[in-house]
């Protein structure tokens, strides 16, 4: 080793006492005979001093070269600060290294990103990418990535402990296109196949179980060719767990233990258990949101009765037509919105669907005052009033429309409004289930069921009834884990029976031959012997991204992709030779 | 859970206790009034006993159906096995659970894979490859993939305790094309430009180094499009670390606390540190192979000198022009291998490029005795004898040959006597490090030098200059991990000052630009102040093999490719649709 100790290691207790450490320059003070360095690893910052007598002239010269990010060896005594010099911010702030000998072991260009744990402004994220080893010196990415570090290895240690057996399943997989797109990489050996890097490890995890894994863990990268949005990457990486003899209960027992575990580890919140557990109707009803973040209140009314006892045509239209008329009230909102901070709210949700936002504010004396006042009779005006526990000074505001959308653009709202009028302390987290899910969607478009988890995802044993006479109230063992609104995790308990999973094919649209080509195998696997099991997976970059208080997903992964999907350090995805291509018998073709 | 315990988990102290159990029927006997069950899970395995009068007629009548791999749930009481039908092989074989409550789960097809822990024959590979289900449930398959799972997570417990952070690096990288084959994914936002599967992930852990992340450790997935041997796979995983602030010694320093706790923990071996290092030149003057079974002697003794004194024209003719006559010592072979026995011996060793053995016998009166012995004065063939430490009943095996061929053939030939002598214990574990690799090879078709390990090895300090005058005698801060003549893990000191970096490439003729297009992210880094660092890699496959004491290194990955690198069960690779095709801009073009 070139250091006998890292920089955040030095104390009191070892003053009088030789060290040698090595790393960066952070910065330097030049005070004429001598000079001062806050030396940097990732361990942390110690005050290194050039000063005579310790240090001899000729290292004092030497060291007037010094540059932020030249990296260095010193030698020296460990000293107590002089008095009033001590710096109560930094681990080593009561010593500092008094040099005695030196070594330059490498110098730096000025850093176009500056690793500075003090540098003010944040150097726009493109120049972050393109020189990533120097955004990644600074340490809030380094408190991020050893955060990522100790989350992961916080969820291998509790699963391990749990009898959990680490399986490391394929990357180069099998396509089964369905959902999103795969991505494909020619193979060279059996020219004109592909393999398809996988989306999850759902298929092995389910044959891992067949084959008597009895439980499954692995940190798994997953592959997702979309478009990307904001907070999504091309390659993430899960959690994924399957267990066998078990049911829903199980599988979000587990998993309530590692959050109680990571919550005080990482935050020293103590949460109870188990983790609080609501149906996925209940939160559309409630919050408009399977996801619902539940550190605040400001629920869902619905005022679709009352709304039709109105005069108000977009109201009674809407209500007597199969729509919804749905509120929220914004407790002290009144004041909070004047009728201009109104007008935007109004804009806010229109991108969800919603052609405008009807509202009332509850004046001092308790009646509702609008300009669609006129059109609702005074009792009328009071049991809406009554209905939405109306008090003076808050805020009603309504959406009359289907009932998708009064959930998207009300949940759009009261999250707006819940951080506008601070109704939840950001520090706060929230741990909760919703469960239930139905089994089926009913794609409009394309006028037939879909999956609302996967073809594998077994219905509630009270539900097999359903398949045959409404498969829309069929609701599925399906679990969510819900962060802060943020979905962090979802699996279901699967379909062991093979006489189901041919049901549930068959709901879906998927015929035997197709069944066949793209998931034979696990088919056949039921046929042998397969255990009752579920599992789930946990998006560890989400994980990240709310436990460090992130708003980046970008800022969770060491080398992360653009929204373009590309790597701006590397230059992933690049040209390649055409030799390349020519042995993998693909040529392209734009 | 739909069990109290698994199935080895019930013992004495547990008779007369309650116990539900789940698992699969590995084998059962009818014994007209009741059967015996022997159920299996991946804990173990319990007797359970269907029989009158614990269980109710109609359990015993629903048991008659139970064939093998049936999935069942079985509830009763613990019981002492009847005197003298304990089971000393079984750890749950002083128990048996008499049978209360039944409950069929799932049914099974005769298996065409036996899981069964006593089946004899072992099913062909294809037909287990087809069927992995059901073959990764023998136990053997079982315990290896247990075994491998506690192997990484020694590992990982390890580096986590020496501070190392785990950083996961991208699965989709840039394709720098050099070595082996890059697998390739084509890019749909970016058409035209591919991603590359990483060979390794060197360049990111070593810019991770110069982002100062100082101990970086990664269970990561490695892809090589290589023509497949019987031990390699297109994805392989690696135990991957680098380090900062370090030399070699440090290196091998932790990775020698590793094999002794590994060591310890799998195989109760107590492992002596430091492990013995030997030099690449002294493993090839003494074993001709530079990952050389140290289990055993039978060392290479070189005889160019006494060969070139000798009227054996094939002897004299290769010692005076360059070549090399090198011999091992068969102690006491000359009664193992008969005339034909030899024979087969010089067949054996052309594959390697030798032209011939010459041989001599060792009488009872010490004399050398063969059928070239006429060419050899007496005096010669008594130095010979000296040299190579000659002794009744011993056989002296020679080849005259270049040095790269006397290498090959001999240390094939030893290893191949090695094992049919026994000249080891197939048991025991040798762990060595062989180091100070030469920086450089001639490559002699292309009439230039190339690189041993890849082109970011530093020369050691006291070689630097032998760049610039000797670079076939420049030897490399390298360092193999060898264990029983494999090798398992490899790893090399980088260069850190861009200079030497700049010169290794012009030597090895990349030019600035292909340098730039390949690595430019790389050279760019060591630019802003690069630390001093190295690393290594570990071959997890191999491992496992080695620990398993394994063959067949299919046997140590849950879902292995063939050496058509194909997946049986899955299909992969496979056909994909013109649609997907389209979108990513390629045609297929055989």
């Amino acid at each position: 080793m070139l250091r006998t100790h890292t920089c955040g290691e030095l104390r009191r207790e070892h003053i009088g006492k030789e060290a040698t450490l090595c790393g960066w320059v952070d910065s330097y003070r030049d005070h004429g005979g001598g000079l001062f360095v806050d030396l940097r690893d990732r361990y942390g910052m110690t005050q290194v001093v050039f000063n005579p007598p310790d240090t001899s002239q000729p290292i004092i010269d030497e060291s007037k070269q010094l540059r932020a990010e030249y990296v260095i060896q010193v030698t020296g005594k460990v000293a107590e600060r002089p008095s009033g010099m001590a710096n109560s911010r930094l681990a080593t702030g009561d010593i500092e290294l008094r040099v005695t000998g030196f070594k330059l072991l490498n110098k730096s260009l000025t850093p176009p990103v500056s690793p500075n744990a003090h540098a003010q402004d944040m150097p726009n994220e493109e120049l972050r990418l393109e020189h990533r080893y120097l955004d990644l010196r600074r340490p809030a990415m380094q408190q991020t990535l050893m955060l990522r570090d100790r989350l992961i290895k916080g969820m291998r240690d509790h699963f391990a402990n749990l009898n959990f057996i680490d399986v490391e399943t394929p990357i180069l997989g099998r396509s089964t296109p369905e959902g999103a797109r795969d991505y494909l990489v020619p193979s060279r050996v059996s020219r004109g196949s592909f393999y398809a890097l996988p989306q999850s490890p759902q298929l092995y995890k389910q044959i891992l179980m067949m084959a008597g894994y009895d439980r499954y863990v692995q940190v798994a990268r997953c592959f997702r060719d979309e478009d990307l949005r904001a907070d999504r990457q091309p390659e993430f990486t899960q959690l994924d767990l399957e267990m066998s003899f078990i049911d829903s209960d199980d599988v979000m027992g587990v998993i309530d233990g590692l959050v109680q575990k990571l919550a005080k580890q990482e935050l020293g919140l103590d949460v109870k258990l188990p983790l609080p557990r609501i149906t996925y109707d209940e939160a559309m009803e409630r919050f408009g949101h399977d996801a619902p973040d539940l550190r605040f209140g400001l629920e869902l009314v619905d005022c679709t009765d009352l709304a039709a006892k109105s005069d108000f045509r977009v109201f009674s239209s809407v209500a007597t037509s199969g729509g919804k008329v749905r509120a929220i009230n914004a407790k002290k909102g009144g004041e909070n919105y004047s009728r201009r901070g109104i007008d935007e709210l109004t804009e806010f949700v229109k991108p969800f669907g919603a052609k405008g936002l009807a509202w009332f504010k509850v004046e001092a004396d308790g009646t509702l005052q609008s300009t669609i006042a006129k059109n609702f009779k005074p009792e009328l005006l009071k049991e809406i009033g009554t209905r939405l526990k109306a008090e003076p000074g808050d805020l009603l505001l309504f959406v009359a429309d289907t009932w998708k959308v009064t959930c998207k653009a009300l949940y759009a709202l009261r999250q707006k409004i819940g951080a506008e009028m601070k109704l939840y302390d950001p520090k706060t987290m929230n741990f909760s289930w919703v469960v239930e899910f139905p089994m089926f969607d009913f794609d409009d478009e394309e006028k037939r069921w879909v999956a609302m988890h996967h073809p594998f995802t077994s219905p509630r044993d009270q539900d097999f009834g359903l398949l045959d006479t409404d498969p829309g109230a069929c609701r599925a063992k399906a679990y969510d884990l819900v962060i802060n609104g943020s979905e962090a995790g979802g699996g279901t308990i699967r379909i062991h029976d093979p006489g189901i999973q041919q049901k549930v094919f068959s709901l879906l649209g998927i015929d035997e031959k197709t069944a066949e080509e793209r998931f034979g195998f696990l088919l056949r696997a039921l046929k042998y012997g397969a255990p009752p099991h579920g599992g789930i997976a946990l998006g560890i970059d989400r994980w990240v991204m709310l436990f460090g208080g992130l708003d980046n997903i970008r800022d969770c992964i060491a080398f992360p992709k653009t929204q373009r999907a590309s790597d701006l350090m590397t230059g992933a995805p690049g040209d390649v030779e055409t030799k390349q291509l020519k042995e993998l018998g693909i040529k392209v073709e734009l």
